[in-house]
């Protein structure tokens, strides 16, 4: 009846909003790798589900190929059952050569190692690397694809731009309803802030959510809503509470982390942006906690407030904004469970993605707004280079995370470190793997002195103002030699392990293999 | 230092990952047509606003040519202030064949006239036409192009699909911090959702949000986030509150919709969908008004539970969700002021935007998981399509709205309409236009009688075991022709003013200019 009304002919008649066609039927036109096949039985029918039987229906019917690339995020930290469960799956069901994009590998991860040696995982892209899985990458186990580390930030414009097209991405969540309206706020096994799965359910081509406790239609708050999933699959278990979520982290008593802090407050206050309306990132290393309560007991005195918290979020902040210290949270992780307990009730405390967090391609991430940010280093050189992700041995262990994306940003990026750790110099000539570069760093704070960016004469001259002793890259570099002796060079074959990428998509270095 | 760590030798051997580039410093690379030029000089610098001086500046800075597409939302209704302020802007600007994207156009918008006779627009689209605008549309003003007329999940399609591509979007918005967290919550002009703009944000090249209330950064709740805003322009008034919204509307005392209200009624509780959990849509006329106070007492009556009521929200539904007789509120636009208030601080009211509503063409809009849509009309013929866009003089006047979205996807779509208005049929052979096809209409309830579609065999059955008396189409044909007579057929021209467009982007009716 309809489409008799509208023909070929009259068609070529209407100009000026490019090629059309007739109507021919309700569901008669759909999206090209559309799953809603069964669109055209919704009328009158039992309502739609994307429940799926088992995870294998769910890999089955996404379509996953061999040399596919399939994501997940770290919510769960050290208790992640979700990444060991798929990938044990898919070599069970035969698959090969994925690439494996996470927002981080952890403890939990440790499994992939396995299934790489197997053949079934060939590439893997992550902020970090840890335990077993680091060693084995380091002493050169993926051959000829080097592992790639990527910022928090980095990884969410790798994703948006599609330098990482994502097949299909597997995301644990701590509930979700029966169309996949998903959080981490709700069930069992909780996780808070579901900030990097996020943009890879925005992207991915096939979303599948995986989850312990199916709740009623609708689900809220919906981190990842309905519209983006493809598959909602329901498993015993998701992750091990006791390893998702290490508790409140105990305020250090460590009087070398307590002479830092006290310096980095120093810092801030004569830095000229210690103002009413000021925001700021902490780490949740024990300096960085105190620091956050040196900075409480100044918001007191002076009767002003931080307008906002950012990036991974500790118990710390929440007592900040209940407090009525600062304005808001803007949380991409939940650090611990009083930041879990708190996003799920507090309007204020904020879930954002890796994107509004640090992407630094769209219009504005939130780190452009900071004014500072406290982050740790396992390496400092003489240029400012900070290295976080390869120790002293040259071996890979831990993560990018936001380091370059808020060193970038901040108005006062401090990196705050003990100039030696054991028998190891923390302030070095050249570090082993540069992460976030010395031209974003402003501020080194070490337990021997604070050193300044020669670049940032308005600190400078602030500084020397406030009376905060200042000492040179040079003579800390010294000092560690005197207490520790020369370090001795690392050794290293040719081979490529892992490429470390700025937060733009540039290779800023590379980790070699180790030699034996 | 650091670029001599890679260089392209070195990445020429890095395999897996497609090309890469060398780290040149922090922000050597930006993405394409990035507003972030000032970038580089963020650190210690004054923090960023996108504040600018004066529309007229964001409008030079966007970049915006002649022939563009730009794109508006009608939240302001018939208070809206932004569309004309800066069509007049642009008109003095200089600029010419405009292409104008609209949610829907309203008595605010008849100015549009006026900029289409001086060249300034010279294509038009909408969910909705009305007044002098429409009139000037129906007499063939657009010339070659005629106005294309989208649902609301339509509108939603096209541009997530490209099918508009958006050059500069100009955002109303009730208040927004200086880098464009945006809503329509807070502020002096409010209008409360901002569901249609949601879409806009996310797709268009540039985003400009225009703001009564600059308030502190950061803004929340971020109904637009800052990571899609180019621009914010800071005006003396965007809305006139008293067009904005009309306040609580009146309930019914009018016998006929009060009997229409109840048959409404009668077929919902005999449809076998009316179960504890049910979900519903119902417009804001004084039948569907009425019919969501009978619901209200049958769920007190059963002790049963609406879990969603979905769409353009009015008090009535706002007040089952707070009594608890409705579990959440999905919000694309509201209604009156009642919802605007409520979206403001219940947590259970939660703001969606027209592709979560009712985009066909994603994961799964909120419409697939309706059981119920009541629904209005102009017309209806007996092949059940029905027109809700132009009037029986074959004159544009009204809106597509989410007719056809929820039509075809509710397990029960009921239309409500009188036999007759006046002297003019309801129920007739053909319609004038159609929007909604027949075959996703279930239910029409008139004053004179119901009818199913036979295509419903299970609810025929359903409805005939409950008593329900059904007429057939043809029997309320009879009877409107005895009451008023047979309609005279209109006379057009062969000029195309109108297409519409159905929900997947196919067109399945046009109007055609009026004959005189």
């Amino acid at each position: 009846m309809i489409n008799k009304r509208v023909d070929e002919n009259l068609l070529k008649t209407i100009k000026g909003y490019g090629e059309r066609k007739a109507y021919k039927a309700p569901f008669t036109y759909q999206p090209e790798g559309s799953v809603n096949e069964n669109v055209e039985s919704l009328k009158g029918s039992v309502k739609r589900t994307k429940v799926v039987d088992s995870l294998e229906e769910a890999i089955r019917n996404s379509g996953l190929k061999d040399g596919m690339t399939i994501s997940f995020h770290h919510h769960f930290r050290n208790g992640d059952k979700v990444l060991p469960m798929v990938l044990d799956k898919l070599a069970e069901m035969g698959f090969k050569n994925l690439r494996v994009e996470a927002s981080s590998f952890t403890k939990a991860h440790e499994g992939i190692v396995k299934h790489i040696k197997a053949g079934v995982v060939n590439r893997l892209g992550s902020s970090g690397l840890r335990g077993e899985l680091a060693k084995e990458i380091s002493n050169g186990m993926l051959g000829d694809y080097p592992a790639v580390i990527r910022s928090h930030g980095g990884r969410a414009r790798a994703i948006v731009e599609g330098d990482i097209k994502i097949d299909v991405a597997f995301l644990g969540a701590s509930s979700s309803d029966c169309m996949g309206n998903a959080n981490g706020v709700k069930g069992k096994s909780l996780c808070g802030s579901l900030g990097y799965a996020k943009v890879d359910a925005a992207h991915a081509e096939k979303v599948i959510i995986i989850t312990d406790t199916l709740v009623d239609y609708p689900n809220s708050p919906m981190s990842i809503p309905q519209t983006q999933v493809d598959y909602v699959v329901v498993v015993d278990e998701i992750g091990d509470p006791n390893g998702i979520m290490s508790g409140a982290t105990r305020f250090t008593s460590n009087p070398k982390e307590l002479l830092m802090a006290k310096r980095v407050l120093d810092v801030m206050l004569a830095s000229g942006y210690f103002n009413d309306g000021f925001s700021m990132q902490t780490g949740s290393g024990g300096a960085s906690l105190a620091v956050t309560r040196f900075i409480r007991e100044e918001l007191v005195k002076r009767n002003i407030k931080c307008s906002f918290g950012l990036g991974g979020i500790t118990k710390a902040f929440v007592d900040l904004l209940e407090e009525g210290l600062m304005g808001q949270l803007y949380d991409t992780q939940c650090f611990d469970l009083a930041a879990v307990e708190s996003i799920g009730r507090n309007e204020k405390h904020v879930e954002v993605s890796a994107d509004f967090y640090a992407n630094p391609f769209n219009c504005s991430p939130a780190v452009n707004k900071l004014d500072f940010v406290i982050l740790s280093a396992l390496e400092v050189d003489k240029d400012f280079n900070v290295n976080v992700i390869s120790g002293s041995d040259g071996v890979i262990r831990e993560a990018s995370g936001g380091h370059s994306d808020t060193a970038a940003a901040a108005n006062v990026s401090i990196i705050v470190a003990p100039l030696t750790r054991g028998r190891i110099p923390t302030i070095i000539d050249k570090v082993t793997t540069v992460v976030t570069p010395g031209s974003t760093v402003d501020v080194v704070v070490t337990d021997y002195g604070v050193v300044v960016n020669p670049t940032r004469t308005d600190l400078l001259e602030r500084f020397e103002k406030a009376g905060i002793e200042l000492v040179t890259m040079e003579k800390l570099r010294e000092l560690a030699n005197f207490i520790v002796g020369e370090p001795k060079e690392i050794e290293f074959e040719d081979q490529v392990v892992a490429v470390v990428e700025y937060r733009d998509g540039s290779i800023i270095d590379v980790v070699r293999k180790i030699k034996k």
